[in-house]
């Protein structure tokens, strides 16, 4: 094998990143509950969560707190932990320990230096909401939350809009439909979507519809707004167009203020500016502020805000 | 709520979609048992596979096959089952019930009709590579099976290449030397990237390294060729350019044989056809026949494969 490629080293600890329950404590295996107990350290991001999992199982193993505040100095130690030939296991709050968690740097950490990294896997609120929609295609993308606002919000968002795959997002109860809104904007109000909240737990609820009705129904205030929720967008339907304006800026690169070559054609643009004002108009009549409303369609197509005010009515619309 | 907005209807059974083990039997959830247990029946792909699970647990739910190719004639009578208010668990092989798996269109249709979807989380192939690889970056993508040949294949290979983030691939063992040589033209040989065989199996592997050093050491031989495989490929290095050609085909959408305009600077689409050459070389060192070699490259580059026959000898490379 080359020298460049690695592997486990052999004689060092182990590594075990474990899947934990994303509420129903139910949802653990059989071998992470025998992983947890077996290992010599359990390193957890936040040990009052994990200790009720551990009281509910009887787990006494030392927990040792490893969250994204403390990770750079924690990481040394656990990494000395594990050359000195004794297991680890890595536990988040809920679900299965990766990307955004801390933990991700002493796993790559930990590989890069050849460590063996086991998963021991679990629930994961990324495929539960995926599940749950009953619209995922054969291939998909997790985006995380979106970036709150600005030029990163418009570029993530325009992506979405290029990209016909199933896309997970989470979203925070207060900004969902503030996102809805942008994504119905930037995806096509006929887009198909789905809403999950509190998967797994008693009140476990997943809403499906187009992006423009669920849209609607978080602006009217008729989404329960308990608990983070999670977002899968379904397949661009085959054929249907994206918005004008987005089209151009995915297959350029140019976005709002950046010069750039003008559209092919003249009246496309036009076409789009008539629907990202129609679209102020319905967020007008569903009472938001028209500069909220302009801020929010301006943000998800791209086109300037100042265009956006001059909005007919919703009467006219 | 929006009559357009559809959730549970509440008199209906319930349809269960409870993910399974992926090797290691003591991958199950205590849920996941339990739900298995009570329900009226389990649609399973593979009714021997189950059962071996029902086994090892104690489980004597009855079992029905719902598979790829019975699942239009056997989906009504699911359905059937749900509508009078029956609940219904729905299992494959391995893993997590979702994409390419059969099950997606009952799912889809229970969803369509309102019905109540419960996914009960666990194992999953694709959540076990990313935790597995150690490179796995906050946002990320799974790419399911490469189309095995032909413009199809081109044209994914330039996504993969004109996207930064984490991506992961299924693989057949026998055709992973191929794809990683594919993979390591399109994305450019420094991308980092993960191979795992077997996870949670006695015979776990995951080899960490770039993607040409992966792919020397597939076709070298020296890689396991036992079992489907995982393939993570990490997010691009910043900075890091992708292959000239590619560029241009992501950009423009252009591939090869269809019309459109030259590149921006012909140097550079020299520059690629060098490194394209090179590869071929390489392959060809590597004991790969030239014209497999310059398929390879054609299909991964969507240079025209005669460009790519007059390649200089391994020696002169």
């Amino acid at each position: 094998m080359s020298p460049d490629v690695t592997g486990p080293a052999g004689r060092n600890g182990t590594l075990y990143v474990v899947s934990t329950p994303i509420g129903n404590l139910g949802d653990v295996t059989l071998r992470s509950l025998e992983v947890l107990r077996a290992v010599a350290l359990v390193a957890a991001e936040d040990t009052r969560i994990t200790r009720r999992l551990f009281a509910r199982y009887e787990i006494t193993t030392h927990l040792v707190p490893h969250h994204a505040r403390n990770e750079e100095a924690t990481t040394p130690a656990l990494l000395a932990h594990l050359r000195a030939g004794r297991d680890l296991a890595l536990v988040t709050d809920a679900g299965t320990p990766l990307v955004s968690d801390p933990g991700a740097a002493l796993v790559a950490a930990w590989a890069a230096e050849g460590g063996a990294v086991i998963p021991v896997p679990g629930a994961s609120a990324v495929l539960a909401a995926l599940v749950a929609s009953g619209i995922a295609g054969p291939r998909w993308s997790f985006e995380g939350f979106l970036p709150r606002r600005g030029r990163e919000r418009r570029e993530r968002l325009a992506r979405l809009a290029a990209d016909e795959r199933t896309a997970v997002l989470f979203e925070a109860p207060g900004r969902l439909a503030a996102t809805l809104a942008d994504l119905a904007v930037a995806c096509g109000d006929a887009r198909p979507a789905a809403i999950c909240r509190e998967l797994t737990k008693l009140h476990e609820e997943t809403l499906r519809g187009s992006l423009g009705t669920l849209a609607a129904a978080a602006a009217a205030g008729t989404i329960d707004r308990r608990g983070e929720v999670a977002i899968v967008i379904g397949e661009r339907p085959a054929g249907q167009a994206r918005s004008v304006h987005l089209e151009r800026v995915a297959a350029t690169g140019i976005a709002e203020g950046m010069p750039g070559p003008p559209p092919a054609d003249p009246g496309e643009l036009l076409a789009g500016l008539a629907a990202a004002r129609a679209e102020v108009a319905r967020l007008v009549a569903d009472g938001v502020a028209r500069g909220e409303a302009a801020r929010r369609v301006a943000a998800a197509t791209g086109l300037p805000r100042r265009r956006l005010y001059d909005a007919p009515d919703a009467g006219s619309a």
